[in-house]
């Protein structure tokens, strides 16, 4: 049958894909970055061996990080991405009128270079006058950056191991409580609760510590272990459910493909056993 | 590795598990019938090389299938199964105290067999005195079963090939409907809206040619193509988010581990592109 590659998800399963061609296979200092055409999901890139997007079904994960904390806040002027080299958080997040300025930083120069080179129409922001690129290591840019300096910090990273590990710790949640102005939201990415229930017990207990408000809310994605993918949203007040401004959402939804004013109410509703195994 | 079972998904990917052991392969006549023992998700049945379930995540199916219908209608005392041979959607049925007769009609008595035997947890419901299993076609019973005889029918079939083709067709759905109360819903296993709109389409665009109230609600699971699967929802005229009954609920709710109120009515919420597709 070709080439194939697949993830094995530890303790779960292995999701494979029937592959055209290996477009870049690059070591760089910090991880391998694969990019290859896959027979059914356009392109598909991985990072160490885990996928972290294919073209079919970005749209899941980028509209839900971003939009749900956006159109929650009453006006999200100052956006900070940590993370999502890809540039797809981005292109979501420039879409707002409301944004200023959308600082990301990413630490690994070489997954923005593959992105703008051969996903243009994830890495779609790039250019854009409110995007401030960063090359950096986010943990350190959160230590140094001023108090209430964000509105949204958006937490785009990967699995929680090697680079990422450090930002899913108490002192890098803290450093964002920090920088976060007054009405002021975070979303990180936080795993699937079929296969990774501890790790999704550590955020919320985490962030439950130094927020008062700590949600969980999920979304479609496909070529993510289990399908269901989490994240994590934390606030100093802004409950999600009853901030939705729903003027802004329709006209997020009429551009989108997956973000609708249901959906944002309809991703906080959780599994009786995941409501259970995280006591909410 | 070791004995790994792979199911690839026609123009998706393929999903995959590492085994222990196989337990069962038979050639029933109508199908070939295996019961694998996973390392990671017990075990594992399969029929004609689809996923059928694991017993790590069965419930999000049967939970699904049943207690939607079923907490919305007043009185669900007459239900009806069409397929379902390995008894998990009987053991959510049973468990609704308003239900007098669960009668089941399963066209392959070796699936209820290889159940039985190695499943004892999810075939629990044949024992039941409410519990009235038929071996036969479901097409041929809803032809010849009387008028208004049933408040809830589930079909919980295959995919649509093979025995399981005549399930999705249009003289099927109007002898449900036609053998349905007053008050009557009927739900359909409805395939996944990522890798199989084409069928989802099919499905609405029947059942909007014979009920008045359709709609599409989808539940997380993990071993399904695309992780979300896709029920069919049809009645005379109960709208399933208005008609919600509460108080049952939330004993259903307590007593499981993937229904809630808050997902009953989450679960119709769909992405945008799923909304377009459908027309909805």
């Amino acid at each position: 049958m070709g080439l194939v590659f697949t993830e094995w998800f530890p303790g779960s399963t292995g999701l494979s894909f029937r592959l055209v061609r290996t477009i870049e296979s690059v070591q760089s200092p910090l991880q391998l970055v694969e990019l290859f055409e896959t027979e059914t999901h356009g392109k598909l890139l991985v990072m160490d061996g885990c996928v972290m997007l294919t073209e079919r079904d970005e749209v899941a994960y980028h509209e839900m990080i971003v939009h749900v904390p956006l159109l929650s806040h009453p006006n999200p002027r100052r956006v900070l991405v940590i993370g999502g080299g890809d540039g797809g958080t981005l292109r979501e997040v420039v879409r707002h009128p409301q944004v200023e300025i959308a600082r990301q930083v990413e630490i690994d120069g070489e997954v923005v270079r593959i992105c703008k080179e051969h996903l243009p129409q994830i890495a779609a922001a790039y250019d854009n006058p409110k995007v401030d690129l960063i090359i950096g290591d986010g943990i350190e840019y959160v230590k140094q950056a001023p108090d209430a300096s964000y509105d949204i910090i958006l937490v785009d990273s990967t699995d929680p191991f090697g680079p990422a590990l450090g930002l899913f710790g108490e002192d890098f949640y803290r450093n964002v409580d920090r920088i976060l102005d007054k009405d002021g939201i975070m979303v990180c990415q936080a795993e699937s609760a079929w296969y990774n229930m501890p790790m999704l017990q550590v955020i919320t207990s985490t962030l439950g510590r130094i927020f008062p408000v700590v949600k969980v809310y999920s979304s479609q994605i496909p070529v993510y272990p289990s399908g269901t993918w989490s994240f994590g949203y934390a606030s100093k007040g802004i409950d999600p459910l009853a901030a939705i401004d729903f003027a802004r959402a329709e006209v997020i939804e009429q551009g989108g493909q997956y973000y609708t004013r249901e959906i944002h109410q309809a991703a906080f509703a959780l599994p009786m056993f995941v409501k259970r195994e995280l006591g909410l």
